[in-house]
C-alpha cells in the first residue's frame, strides 16, 4: 500500500486497551476536525476485554461476548487484521504478514504508536511450551474450557484405569496472583458444577490446585484480602499450594521444584508474560524486561514520531515508580498520548501522564470478589462481587455487548453451566512433546497410533517376559520409534520409557504414511531402521 | 470394557436425531421399569440440531444454542464420545478410537442400534476435499463463519489487487435442496449486513452464488413454492444459477462443468452425501447408495439384534417406498424401534413403523421462509418465517435451550449482527492442495511461505526477463519446488503454474524446518534439490 493521501496517518500496533483506546481517542481528535488517518493492526478483528476472560471457562456469559468486534468500537479507522512481521523506524513503514495470497504488505506512517502488549513465553522451563494451556487470549480460553470439558468425558468412560481417570480429574493452575486466582476460581466451580451431569464420575476425585510461590496469593492487595480469597478458594475444594514452583510438564504430569510430581492432563499457567519479541529487534531504548522506555509524553526515547503505551512500555507515573500493567493506566495513557499526537503536530504543549489508580478487584468465581477501593476502602464477598460486576458492564464496550452480558448473566442465575465440546481445529500434524524420566511414551498393548522421533535426550525399550521387564534398547538422538504401528499391527509390542529429558517429534500416523509414501529418502531411511529391529534381540518401539 | 451387568444393554451408534430419539424412548421404557443399560457412542458430546444450523453462519443465536450437550437430554444413558473404529456383530461387540491413552476401547451389546447418518464425502470431485467447505456439523459451520469473515477483512485490505478482491467478495455454494437455500439464504444476509461495518468495501463488488443442477431449486416442494423462494433470494442479491454443476475446486475458483470458472475463495457444498463408512464393512444387506435395508420393524435384515433407522438406513413406509431423510422420519422411526427392543426381549408383537410426513419447511434468512403444511396447504414469507421459528423452538430438546434461543432471536432484532472471527485450530501443518491447469501456484514477487512437493500431474516454472515469461522448468510427481523460501529470501524468484491437474503436498516453512533438521535423508534429498537448481539453466521454483 502506498501513502497517498496528504494527511497524517498514525498507524497504532496492537488491539489490547492500550492499542484500541489510543484509537478510540485520536477518533475523537477527528471527529473534532483534526486531518489524521488511523490504521491499526492487529492480529485478531476483536479487542478482548480482559478482565472477563475467565468466564468463558465457565460459559457464565457468551463464548463472544467478552470480545467486541473492532470495526464497530472504531468506525473512522482502518483495521489491518495481520501479524507485524518487521518494523522500519528509519523508512517509517511497518511490514505485516501475508494474507490469501502471500504477497508483501507496506504500511507507511507519520507517527508509530507501539501497544503490542505482553506474550506468553515458557522458554527455560521444560516441557511447558508443549504441554502447558496459556490463558491470554480468547483461543486459550476456549481451547481450555474445551480440553476440560473432554478431560471429565474421557474419565467418566476410564472406569478401568483408575490412575488415568485420576491424571484426567486433576485440574493444576500456577500462579497466584489475580490472573491465575480467577481462573482457578472459575475452573474450580465448572468443573464440580458440570460433573453432576456424568453419573459415572466420583466427585471426590476431583482435585483442584492452585500453585503459588509466594507466601500468599494475590499479592497485588492488602494481606487481609488475599486471607479472605484464600479462605473462599479452599472452602470451595482449592488445594493451594504455597512456596511453590512449576518447574517443569509433561503431558502426564505437573512437576514442581523439589521433584515432586502432581500426575495431571490439565496444566494451565498464567506466569511468564514477556513484551513483543518484534520489540526486540527494535533500536530504541529498553528497561529490564525489555519493555520500551517511554517519556511522561508517551514518545519513546529520543524519537518524536514513535510513542508507546500499556504493558509493552515501562511508563513513569507522577511519583517517577512504573505504571503496573493494568487496564485503567493504559486507558488514561491512551488519552495522554492521543492529545499528544495532536498536540506535536500543531507545535502545542505536550502533556505529561499523572494517574495513580483507583482500586483492584479480583473475581473468586460464584458471587464473591476481593476489591480495593480509592481511599483504601477493602470489600470483600458478594459486595465486592457485586461492585465488580457493575463496574466491569459499564466499562464492556458499547451497549449492544452490554445487552448480551446482562441477559447472559441473567440467564446464567437458573440455567446449568453448559458443557458442550467444541473440538476447534481437529489433529496437529507434526507435534512436539517433552517426556520426564520416569515417564512412559507408550505402553506394551497400547494402541499404536504415532511415530516418534527423538530430538534430545533418551530412552529406554522394555518387555515383558515371564512376569519381569526386560531392557530390549537405548533410543537416542536422531532414533526412531513406534513404527510398527505403521504396519497393520494395532498394539504396542513394548514399552517406551523416558531415561533422560526427552524431547520428541510425534507424527500422527496418517500424516506419517502420506509423507513417506511421497519421499522417498524418508521411506528408506525408515525402512533401514525397521530391517535392524525385525532381528529379535534388537527389537525396540513398537 | 467388560460386560459385567445382567441387564440387556442397548448400543446405540451414532447422536444424531435417530440416535439421541432413539435414546430418548428407551429411557422411557427404563423408566418404566424395563432392565435396559443404554450405550450411546458419539463422536461429539452433543447433539446438532441441524435446521438451526445455518443460523450459526449469521450468529442469529448464540454459537452454542444450536446444539445440546447430550449427557443432560439423556441421563439414564452412558454416553461415549468416541469415533467408532469397528463393529464385530460376531462377538457383539464395538471397538471405539483411543481417548487419552492409547488403549483399546471395547464395548459389548445385546442390542446394537446403527444411526450413523451420513457424511460428506467429496470422491470423484477434483480438488473439493481441499478446498470446499462441506456443511454438516458444527465445526463446518463456525469454519464457515469464520472464514466468510476473514474474506472480508482481507478484502478491505487489498486494495490494489482487484483480481484477489474480486475472489475475496465471491461466495459460491453449490446444492439447490433445502440445505443449499438455507445456507446461501443466511449467508447473503450476513455478509451484505456485515459488510457495512467496512468502509473500505463496494457493496457492488460482493456476489453470492448459488449453483443448481436442476431446473428449479427446492425440488422437495411444490413449484410455487420453489419460484417463491427463487424470486425472494434473487430479489436480495443471490445468482441463482439453474442446470449449472460443480466439476472442480482449486484454492482459486469453483470450475464449472463445461469449463466456467467462478473465481472465488469461498464455496461450500452441501451436496455430496453418503452412509457412513463404517457401514461398508458390515455384513448386512444394502440397498442402493450403501444405506442399511431395514424391515418395517427396524431391524437389519436377518438379524434380529441389530437395528437400523435414519439416514443411514431404507426404512420403508405403509406404502413401500423409502423413508426420506428428515427430523421427523427419524424420531417416529426411533419410537418404533425402542419399543421393538423391549417387545423383542419380552417375546411380544413387534410393532411396524407407518408414518406420512407432517409437512416441509425451509427458512430463506430474514423473516421470510417456505413451508408444506398437512394437507398440502403451501404457505411462503413472514407467515411461513412464523411458523417456521416457532415450530423449531418447540422442537428445541430442553427448556433451557428454548429460552437461550428466544433470548437470542430477541437480541438480534435490535442488534447489529457478530461479525468476530475466531481463529480455530491455526496452522494445519502438512496441507495437501489441488490446482487446475493455468492456475498459478505463486507468483514471482510473492513471499515464499510454504514449500510443495508434487503428487500427481505437473507444473512449469516461469521467469520474467526483458518484458516477456520464459519456461525454465517443468516439474512432475516427484519434484519439489519453493525451497528457496527456506533460504531466507523472501520473495519467489519465479512464477510457478499448473500444467495438468495437479495434487501437491504443501509444508508450511517452520514445519518444514523442523523436519529437515531432524531427518538427515530428508535434508539430504533436498540439498541435492538445491544444488541441482542452483545451476542456472535448470534453476526452477522459488
Amino acid at each position: 500500500m502506498t501513502h497517498t493521501s496528504g494527511r497524517t496517518r498514525v498507524v497504532i500496533l496492537g488491539g489490547g486497551f492500550a492499542g484500541v483506546y489510543a484509537a478510540l481517542e485520536l477518533e475523537k481528535a477527528v471527529a473534532r476536525g483534526e486531518d489524521l488517518e488511523i490504521v491499526l493492526v492487529n492480529k485478531e478483528n476483536y479487542f478482548v476485554f480482559q478482565p472477563m476472560l475467565p468466564e468463558v471457562i465457565s460459559g457464565t456469559i457468551g463464548l463472544l461476548d467478552v470480545v467486541s468486534p473492532i470495526r464497530r468500537l472504531l468506525p473512522r479507522t482502518d483495521l489491518h487484521v495481520r501479524e507485524v512481521e518487521s518494523i522500519d523506524l528509519e523508512a517509517k513503514v511497518v511490514i505485516t504478514s501475508p494474507g490469501f495470497r502471500p504477497h508483501p504488505h507496506e504500511i507507511r506512517f507519520d507517527h508509530l504508536v507501539l501497544a503490542l502488549g505482553s506474550v506468553t513465553d515458557f522458554r527455560g522451563l521444560r516441557g511447558l511450551a508443549e504441554h502447558a494451556f496459556p490463558f491470554k487470549n480468547l483461543g486459550d480460553a476456549l481451547a481450555l474450557r474445551n480440553h476440560v470439558i473432554r478431560a471429565l468425558d474421557e474419565a467418566s468412560i476410564e472406569r478401568d484405569d483408575e490412575s488415568l481417570r485420576r491424571q484426567l480429574l486433576t485440574f493444576v493452575v500456577a500462579g497466584g496472583g489475580f490472573s491465575g486466582v480467577e481462573v482457578v476460581a472459575e475452573l474450580n466451580d465448572f468443573v464440580r458444577a458440570v460433573a453432576r451431569s456424568y453419573p459415572a464420575l466420583d466427585p471426590r476425585e476431583i482435585r483442584v490446585v492452585l500453585l503459588h510461590s509466594g507466601e500468599r496469593i494475590l499479592p497485588e492487595v492488602a494481606p487481609s484480602l488475599a486471607v479472605f480469597a484464600q479462605d473462599i478458594l479452599m472452602r470451595r475444594g482449592v488445594e493451594v499450594r504455597f512456596k511453590t514452583a512449576l518447574e517443569a510438564a509433561t503431558g502426564d504430569a505437573a512437576i514442581l521444584r523439589g521433584g515432586e510430581s502432581i500426575p495431571t492432563k490439565t496444566l494451565v499457567s498464567t506466569v511468564p508474560s514477556f513484551p513483543h519479541p518484534l520489540l526486540e529487534r527494535l533500536p530504541l531504548a529498553k528497561g529490564k524486561n525489555g519493555r520500551l522506555l517511554a517519556s511522561g509524553h508517551l514518545q519513546a526515547e529520543g524519537r518524536a514520531d514513535v510513542w508507546t503505551l500499556g504493558d509493552c512500555a515501562v511508563v513513569p507515573m507522577a511519583d517517577g515508580s512504573p505504571s503496573p500493567p493494568t487496564a485503567q493506566h493504559a486507558t488514561r495513557q491512551a488519552a495522554v498520548l492521543a492529545h499528544n499526537i495532536v498536540a506535536s503536530r500543531r507545535g502545542a504543549l505536550l502533556r505529561t501522564f499523572d494517574f495513580k489508580g483507583l482500586g483492584k478487584m479480583g473475581s473468586l468465581g460464584h458471587r464473591s470478589a476481593v476489591a480495593e477501593l480509592p481511599g483504601g476502602i477493602k470489600v470483600s464477598g458478594f459486595v465486592a462481587w457485586w461492585i465488580w460486576r457493575t463496574i466491569y458492564l459499564t466499562k464492556l464496550p458499547g451497549w449492544g455487548r452490554r445487552l448480551r452480558v446482562a441477559s447472559s448473566w441473567t440467564l446464567d442465575l437458573f440455567l446449568p453451566p453448559e458443557l458442550v465440546q467444541l473440538k476447534l481445529g481437529g489433529s496437529h500434524g507434526v507435534t512436539q512433546e517433552h517426556f520426564e524420566p520416569g515417564q512412559d511414551v507408550f505402553r506394551e498393548g497400547d494402541l499404536g497410533d504415532r511415530v516418534y522421533l527423538v530430538m534430545s535426550g533418551s530412552a529406554e525399550v522394555w518387555k515383558a517376559a515371564q512376569g519381569a521387564e526386560s531392557k530390549l534398547a537405548r533410543l537416542g538422538p536422531g532414533d526412531w520409534f513406534g513404527e510398527m504401528a505403521l504396519l497393520n499391527q494395532t498394539t504396542r509390542g513394548a514399552t517406551v520409557r523416558c531415561l533422560e529429558p526427552m524431547d520428541a517429534l510425534s507424527l500422527p500416523k496418517t500424516e506419517f504414511t502420506v509423507l513417506a509414501a511421497n519421499l522417498p529418502d524418508l521411506r528408506r531411511s525408515f525402512e533401514r531402521v525397521m530391517e535392524a529391529r525385525r532381528a529379535p534381540p534388537r527389537s525396540s518401539g513398537g
